[in-house]
């Protein structure tokens, strides 16, 4: 199963990370500011390429686990979260990956299966093909899946203090919003 | 509730760490062979300094939450898992962090407070400290707690074929295990 769920997890992360490259995720290596919360949570999504997806395990009486098998929970209960760390990019420097100026964030929300026969399915292998390439030449007869997540709620430390406030809005549409913050 | 996390987080890390430097975990830099389960599993933690710990949310309806408010959930329910993976170490070279050989590890269980009067605390913080130093000088008056994970299933993936089985007594005591392997 950890197949479907590696699949899964990688193309959850290569998602969210596609959105960013038409914007300014991945043509952004050097972290944002600290006070920029929305674009931070963006660059954490689409600098990293792991990250940990946990969901409601059915074997372990509702526990929640942070890895497989993924696809067999969500097809039972949808709710998941999707938590990575500003630490495995590397630009933490000497810091404390618990020190809370090495971001992290978690999304929570739905994993939903994207329908082979959808329009989605093309783009997601697009993006997941363009962030892991090796992943072209996986065995075709696994029959790999491609899960999304649908976020619900957005949770980012990246700084002394606390969480900072985003919402999904915020999250999916920044120029938008900054837009309408100079109107 | 950051804070708190943090030091369950790292606690939990260090705490099975800790029972590693007394063994082997961290005298071996190199992973072990993908054969031995167990000196893999063991390495993965002892060699992590970043893992992600995923509780049952009380604010999300259930979701699962790979990120804070640990303790505040871990009171209301105790299950939890904690999952680490290879790639942050910086040993799976310019492996994809998806490919099965790139190893990943998840640990299931309570998640239970350490009573502070109890002797467990000074040897977290010993073990805690000796991996964080940087900890030693957080602030006294957050009243960090400490909690630590009562494993109860374990899985691991370090290779191609899907999950290894691993038991708990042979994580604990693999050399236990190893001299009952040739006895």
């Amino acid at each position: 199963m950890e197949k479907l769920f590696c699949f899964a997890l990688v193309f959850l992360a290569n998602w969210i990370g596609f959105a960013e490259s038409g914007r300014r995720g991945l043509l952004v290596p050097h972290k944002p500011d600290h006070e920029d919360a929305v674009a931070t949570a963006r660059w954490l999504i689409s600098q990293n390429n792991w990250g940990v997806l946990s969901t409601i395990s059915i074997e372990l009486g509702g526990a929640p686990f942070g890895l497989d098998p993924t696809p067999r929970n969500a097809m039972k209960d949808a709710r998941s979260s999707f938590t990575v760390s500003q630490f495995p990019i590397g630009t933490c420097g000497k810091k404390d990956p618990e020190n809370p100026s090495c971001a992290k964030l978690t999304l929570t929300g739905k994993l939903k299966l994207v329908d082979i026969n959808s329009k989605e399915v093309s783009v997601a292998k697009e993006v997941l093909f363009a962030k892991h390439p090796e992943m072209k030449y996986w065995p075709k007869d696994h029959n790999f899946q491609i899960f999304k997540l649908e976020i619900e709620d957005i949770f980012l430390v990246n700084w002394f203090g606390g969480a900072k406030p985003i919402t999904v809005a915020q999250y999916l549409r920044p120029r938008i919003n900054q837009l309408a913050s100079v109107m």
